[in-house]
């Protein structure tokens, strides 16, 4: 009987990440499910199989080359392949760990999809979305993660609002700077609201994220193995969930003010919004969630009308949530924890936002020229799903104005 | 090594409470996208939004209220600011305690929800809610699973049936009948059949209740940390179920006798009614789940109709299967436990359903007197999404029938 | 204190039981949105009905009959009533392991459904479902996981790739000969396309397959209470997320060279393919994963239209996903599991399949005399959601295409 005492430790680590990682992989759907809420009907199978296939690559990729880079004994730039050398834990299962940090890394990916969404050619997509998770991802996942930089030794990120929502929102920005918006989205100098073609599947998308990103924050505690770790995963997810629901109100209340109606996408993305900002440092007492979530609610709702004025065009508004709100989350560590500099924050952040937006740039980049990123124009006036999947997503739906351009 | 064994209940409770509030927070998705299926799309995008904001106000209020009074040494009518005045359990994580007990206050306002669907204002509602989670279910909360009134001693509620659902339903039956039916519903002398606009979504709501349900009551049994603890959890986890499917195959079987036709909503309502009836007492053998089940499904399939002839107007059936099968699965505990007795029972329905009903029917009046709780016709008939969010759910979808009244 | 670590095994292993059986659970709502996003809208409310019921059906008739079936001493054929007769195990709680095995026989019966959707009649269904989860699952059951057969005793089968979906599949193809294909589906010697209503609901219900897989592989290790344990379960959990991720990408890279169009419901289908086969041996490294989810993915795209040619009538791929693959899954154990032999997994192929499909035929021969299987050519026609379930599943959306045959 001793024998369970002494692999106890190992056995209760292990599931946590299990138990964390499979919450995090519903997170997958949840981005489907608000991306294309948010968006128009005639491209709802593309955007349906490009996120599958996002959660997919990520799958296979970070295991044959990005898990490979992010951790073992390497140099400061990256890993030496610890995964292929046949590495094994003393404390946690290895491959509970892989999958574990695999789902993050999808989780990034993923962010890229919605802003990108209703002109990007698919196929190119998928494959910047392979170097990501093969290559870039981990590479700025080694120098925290894995094995710390000197430089940013003091950084300060819980669950990752830098090192996945921030990095999938620098990829996001870099593409859609060469992308360029949706035809007809700034015509004739205005800026044209386009409806999202169906608010209860955004609503879902939103729910399944925030039920997933318990297993987010609450699983980076990485273990559960003694009465204060269990404790901490408790508070995790208490102001996580806090954190959403600030969001949430705040954005309801702002949104009532200024435009004398509760913006119903505004409320699910003030939600996700706090989410992002409070995964920097979710070890914090509730009320400090309350602040974080207020302004993390109140960027989102700046943010937003923001990226259309100087013509960032972000169909789901992951820029605002992802990266604004993950740059937030990352500072606001260090008004929460005394342990923490605002120098060693803003080193982080601007480290791994130079070093993803430049990798992330250059790659768009090369796809551009070579490829094309963006679909022909009859195309994304007809919809991308005929042409890129062969199907419409609701054949037998009205159509009365589904050729919204 | 001696250590992980003496902190292992606290590690395992904290970790039973944590899973099993996961599961419940999906249940605030269930019963958004199950209130959305069962009415007409035009009022969908409110629905969403109300949905999300009462789990987050849920959230907030229950932190910064509610909790305190429900829990904590305070006098027979509220508790003592438990949490703020900092007080930490020797057996399990405070916020995990915390994320559990607030999950359940979410559920009982969400009930609410459904039955004033269609008609109500959106912040009168909120500003309900609010009360209802910071102040009303938390004092009631105080008299049973906080310390417990003398008076309600022997009263036996496993999860919820009463303490829940009905707290639910009586405060909804208290706005309903301030609030009135939906236009056009009881016009002419007779009873018009509204149809849900999605029973997809429907399904997909009763599902995740039905997977949430899981936690609602299989974390009831608040800790794991014995082999009798965790039988018992595999117990609950396997009646609630029972319950469930029976509830709805019941549903199916009278509704194929009375009219011909399973009505698929009713199949819903009967799994849901099932697992209403199975939470007051959930650790009984499944064939008592078959029984409590089936009589669970009867009641729902009469109840629906019954309200209709007495003129309330209750979209979702939230009445018939919150507070009817609360009620029989709080009276059905006296019949499988030897150690309850029917007016044990009884004393518990009725005090906490009169206390709930007369609290919330004061707070209905003055929002209705001050306020006003209804939107106008006009508003009503051309569906609240416009005039409340902006917004339509399903812009591109046909209109045939949308604005039927 | 030394109780608790004598009953660790106990509690561990039935948390995981109930744990990965409430993720299993979930997997029944993703049949009914997999199956009503690959069909018409005109019989969605009938199939959300169909898999409400199927799941409630084998809840009940499992723990009447099913698991006496099943389990406990018996003679080969069959068990002595191992539940009703009050067994308890010394290792884990019996209610847990009874749940965590009903969802798979709800997962069998599941599988059944879509492929005879659209033209099935409802009650004649439901009494097949009985059956099946009833008797002829539990009996081929009893043979393997309950007490082997000698026949059987090298067949290696970790979570079902024949027991439960390969079982399924057999007794769906019994069922599709009887019945017959939808109309119009080979009019004129040619194959028609019958597009699906609701590509979301599709993606979303391949999603909730996948996320509660994690559960039917991962917990089919059925104890967790050492490290090697723990281990497994992680590699299960990786390679079973492998598998599936490498045949959504193969049936994506597939279809765009053969179609010149990612086939959105191939994709879906791809990576359900690659669940199915790695279920029989999920305890192998990734890269075995991937190599048995591209074969999964490239049997799928042949399958598909390969059924199409011969005339069975499949609306959404089940007998390609779950039959075809489950018996490839259960022969690639002998590749990758040097103790397990390619004859003993075509002795368990056999005898399970030719059992299941002989019994399934009679019985559902026996519905076709008497009651009759399919609806009649009018209901058909105008879809059976108004005359089974006297409802429709979106009444305020277009019907443009919605009378398509």
């Amino acid at each position: 009987m001793e024998g369970i005492v002494l692999e106890l430790p190992f056995i209760l680590d292990s599931f946590l990440m299990v138990f964390a990682g499979i919450l995090v992989m519903i997170m997958a759907c949840g981005f489907a499910m608000l991306e294309s809420g948010l968006t128009r009907s005639k491209n709802t199978a593309t955007i349906m199989t490009k996120n599958v296939l996002i959660f997919s690559i990520a799958s296979v990729a970070y295991y044959i080359v990005g898990y490979n880079i992010m951790y073992g004994d390497g140099n400061a730039f990256m890993g030496s392949g610890a995964f292929l050398s046949g590495i094994e834990y003393d404390s946690h299962s290895v491959y509970a760990d892989f999958f574990f940090q695999m789902v993050f890394v999808a989780t990034a990916a993923s962010v890229i999809s919605g802003t990108v969404a209703e002109r990007i050619k698919l196929w190119p997509f998928l494959i910047f979305v392979l170097i990501l998770t093969a290559i870039i991802y981990p590479i700025q996942g080694h120098w925290t993660w894995g094995e710390s930089l000197e430089f940013l030794e003091g950084f300060s990120d819980y669950a990752g609002s830098t090192i996945v929502h921030s990095v999938g929102g620098w990829a996001a920005l870099a593409g859609v700077l060469l992308l360029g918006a949706r035809k007809g989205k700034y015509e004739g100098g205005k800026i044209r609201a386009i409806p999202g073609s169906n608010i209860p599947l955004a609503t879902l998308g939103t729910f399944l994220l925030w039920f997933g990103w318990f297993g987010f924050n609450g699983g980076s505690a990485l273990a559960m193995h003694s009465a204060e770790l269990a404790d901490e995963i408790g508070l995790v997810v208490a102001s996580t969930n806090t954190a959403a629901a600030t969001g949430a109100i705040v954005a309801a209340i702002l949104t009532r003010i200024i435009y004398q109606k509760v913006d119903t996408t505004m409320v699910l993305n003030g939600a996700l919004g706090g989410l992002v900002g409070i995964t920097a440092g979710p070890d914090v007492a509730p009320w400090a969630a309350i602040i974080i979530g207020t302004v993390s609610a109140i960027l989102v709702v700046i943010a937003v009308p923001a990226f259309d004025k100087v013509r960032i065009d972000d169909p789901v508004g992951a820029l605002s949530v992802h990266l604004v709100c993950g740059i937030w989350g990352t500072l606001a560590v260090a008004i929460f924890n005394a342990e923490v500099t605002l120098i060693d924050q803003l080193k982080g952040i601007i480290l791994i936002g130079g070093f993803v937006f430049i990798a992330s740039f250059i790659v768009w980049m090369i796809l551009k020229v070579t490829m094309g990123i963006r679909v022909d124009e009859e195309v994304e006036v007809e919809g991308l799903d005929m042409h890129e999947c062969g199907l419409e997503a609701y054949p037998e739906f009205g159509k009365g104005s589904q050729k919204i351009l």
